[in-house]
Parts: C-alpha cells; structure tokens; sequence
C-alpha cells in the first residue's frame, strides 16, 4: 500500500478560560470531536490552558511531565491522532518556558518546542507586551515525524523569523505549524501575511491556531485560525469565535507547486549561504 | 543641515512597444515629469525598451555602454534623480543577460544587476517560460548608495527568493526595489504578498515597478507597480494602465518599526546562522 498522500488536519480554535481544568476538558471533547470528524493531526491554540498574559505564565506553570501534559498524552491515545498541544507554560530549572509538546497517537511524546523569540514588543499606543519579563526562551528549532511528512513547529512570535521556516522546508518538512496568538493590533496587519509569506517561499502547508478572541481577557487574541497551502492561498480559515478548523494537507501539491514555480531548485546558493546548511562544520 | 530624513519615489509603469526608440523616447517623458512632481528616486520596469520575451532578448540587446544606458544616463541627469533604469537586455561576452542599470542624478552609472534568478516556470495550462533558453544568470547581489541610504535591487523572479532582501536589509539597505514583469497568472497569486513579505520580514520600503499591462503582447505583464511600507502596508500602487505611482520613503518609520516590533535585534544567531554573514570566512 502507498504511503497516505494526503491527510485531513484540524485547527482547534479554542475559547480559554482562567480555568485550568475547564480548559483541559474543552480541549480534549474538541481533539476528539476533530478526530471522529476525520483529523489525523489535530492542533491546540498557543497557551491552551491558560490566560495569556506574564503574571499568569508562572501560575500555570506545570513541569513537561505535569498534569496538563498528561492530559494532552491521553488526549492523542484517546482521539487515535497526532496532537500538537497547542503551548503552555513550563517550569524548569526555575525557569519558565512557552512550551508546545508534540504527541502521537500512542500518546508518547514525540517533540518538545520551547518559543525561540521571546514576543517582547511596544508600539506605542496599541500594545506592549514583554514576554521576556517572566519567560526564558528555547534555544532550538523543532521538526517531528509522522507517518504523512516531517513537520516543524514554531511558536507565535517565531513565525516572524524567516529562518524557522526555510530551515524546516529545506530539511524535508511539508508544513510549518504555529500555534499562535497575535492580538487585535498586530492580527489584521501580519498574522495572514505571515503565514501566507512562510508558505510561498517555502512551497509547504501553513497552519497557525489561535485561541477564540475573548474581549474580556486581559490580552485579546485576534483569532482567524487558518491553514494556507504551498501556493499561498488560505486553504480553511475560522473567524473569532471557538472553531474547529478543518483543511486537507496534499504532498500532491506540494509536488505540483515546486514543479510549476521550481524555486526549490533555482536557489543560488554560489552567491549567498544556505541557510539551512549546517553551520557547526 | 541634517540629511534627509525622508523622499519621494516615482515608479514609472511604462506603456513598453515593439519600438525601442518609442520605449527610451516615452521613458525620458516619464522620468522628467516623474522629476517635476517630486521625485528623487525614479524606477522604471523590467524591460523597458523591449517587449518581454526569449526571442527579443537577443535582437534589442545592446553593451551596458550602448544606446539605451547613454539614454538612461542623459535622463537622469535631465531629471536630476537616481535613475533605477529597470532592465534591458544585454549583450556580453557572446552571452545575454537581464541587466538593470542605476544611475546617479549627474548620469554616472552608480550600480549593475544582472538578473541572479532567471525565471524558468510551468504552470501547466497556465503559463511557461524559459528566460534561460536565451539568457544567462548574474551572479552577485547589488547594492547602491545614496544620500537617502543604501538600496538593493533585484529583478522580478529574484523577487521569490528571500536571501536577496534580508541580505539587503541587514547590510544597511532601507529599501528594496524589484523592476518586475509578472504576469497575469502569478501576478493575483503572489505579486503583492512578496512584496510585503520582502517588506515584513526586513523592515525596509519595498518597491515593484511593471510594465503597463499590453493585452496584444505575446507576454502580458500584470500592473499594479506598487510601494509597501516597512509594516507591509501598501503606500500607493497603480492598477493597469500606464501611470506614474508616487510614495514617500520615510526613515522615521523604518525606526519606528523597529522600535515597535523589534524583530531587527531579536534574531537568534545562536540558534541559526546569519545568512547576510560573511560566508567567505
């Protein structure tokens, strides 16, 4: 039998509380309702189980082998799917980390990403934000196989760093994954452009998911969960309210948009690095 | 005085016709009223004194010191501008390549790029072309100064490889600017989502100046010359027909962005490599 050539991903736009417990059993009734909808990865929002915000990263903060990540273990073996859990906060070493763990359908942990760029921003009058006032940041880049392709995984922020993406696609994966949460500031401007300029360079799948947009929350996350294809058009895209996002992922499109446009091969790497070149010779 | 902190730039989406002498006559009309309403910086597009094709290339070719460059130097210095005198076809060395001319507002020749990555596409039932059936590849990235700032260049396809415009932007270029000639098949899919990824990515002023769209050409260009700000907003663009789109390049909010969403001092060497290091090491 040929390998699966394509494969049903769904985005699950969660709506957050301040309830640690409600959140772990809304995500888990939702990874379970995309999984009987036909999902064989299925994708949780950035910081799924907690309020978005520095004061609340090391309240919630849970070792990689807490609760929340036993949770998210049985989630995977329960639902029969690939689970990338979203983010939460992780304490380790004294230390806080935006974490995302990757799960199989066993339920074994499959990869760790912990968020390379700190999201520490200001523009004025609109929005400040230092993540870096409570978290440290992770120190390597994420890829993780599966059955359908190798997939990367960026947090948030990271999406704004070319380099994660060109890595991920030279290296082999067929999508970037970013659970994410832009806010009503930097949303309408970047979060579709970013996610549609990873895409077009790189000729693979882009998902971001975000949690539903709560105007109560202290941080408003903007929403607009989408999956974008290797042509750079929004495949499946929910709007703010709590969603699940469904969207095919097809290597034959991957394969017909390197052909057509074969920018995969026509880098000219005689006049400027490869990036993705190992750059500890 | 203090240098200036800010500047206006003309993209002149020229009518091009089979007649070379029309293209370089209409081309110095352009330039000098371009002059007259402000501008310092004048860009025309991707071959514009010749239509664009495999079998044209080679019958308007001229030596860089040829006819057409003695028209663009006269033109700048007519104008008293910077002159990016789009690309023109040219003959060197036996062999034939996309070339674009920058011009000093005293007509001295200030930079040469050739085209690095030649745009060889299938997109079947859609569109192919074969820029390497008559042309060869440049081989080096360019960028020119000013009394505005540094500036790289890039010729349409460079466009889609992303190298060029961090390269750009790291070594000081506050603006990128693509003569281009998309077309009417990959012009609504990606012309102005590269730009402002270009623009996003790196902070920088992106500039696209095309051909006007000639629907009795055997190649027909797409329009919509445009300038994108450092935050990926469209600053002004031009629809179809011939024109003239004006935009003003402001430092003042290259630093702004900067200091907004600080991307410029977040990146982690530590965890990639720096592809605008030197690699010559």
């Amino acid at each position: 039998m040929a390998s699966a050539r394509s494969f049903k991903i769904a985005l699950v736009q969660l709506k957050v509380t301040a309830e640690k417990q409600l959140n772990l059993l809304n995500a888990r009734s939702k990874v379970l309702e995309a999984a009987k909808n036909g999902a064989r990865l299925v994708v949780l929002p950035e910081c799924f189980n907690s309020p978005y915000g520095t004061s609340y990263f090391p309240e919630y903060a849970e070792p990689i082998d807490g609760p929340s990540a036993k949770s998210l273990s049985d989630m995977a073996r329960a639902a029969n799917v690939y689970l990338v859990g979203g983010s939460f906060p992780e304490a380790k070493d004294k230390k806080f980390f935006n974490t995302c763990t990757v799960w199989n359908p066993s339920g074994d942990l499959l990869a760790v990403h912990r968020k390379i760029h700190l999201f520490d921003i200001d523009v004025p009058g609109k929005i400040r934000f230092q993540e870096s006032e409570t978290l440290s940041p992770g120190t390597s880049m994420t890829h993780f196989d599966t059955e359908f392709g190798k997939i990367g995984v960026g947090i948030c922020y990271d999406i704004r760093f070319p380099e994660l993406a060109m890595i991920a696609a030279r290296k082999g994966c067929i999508a970037m994954i970013y659970p994410g949460a832009f806010n009503t500031t930097t949303g309408p401007l970047h979060w579709e452009l970013l996610q549609k300029a990873r895409a077009v360079d790189n000729q693979i799948y882009v998902a971001a998911c975000s949690p539903a947009r709560d105007t109560e929350a202290s941080y408003v996350a903007w929403g607009y969960s989408s999956l974008v294809d290797p042509m750079a058009q929004v495949v499946a895209s929910a709007k703010e309210d709590e969603a699940i996002v469904y969207g095919e992922v097809d290597l034959g499109v991957i394969e017909t948009t390197r052909q057509s446009i074969p920018v995969t091969t026509q880098r000219r790497f005689d006049v400027y690095p490869d990036v993705a070149a190992s750059h500890h010779a």
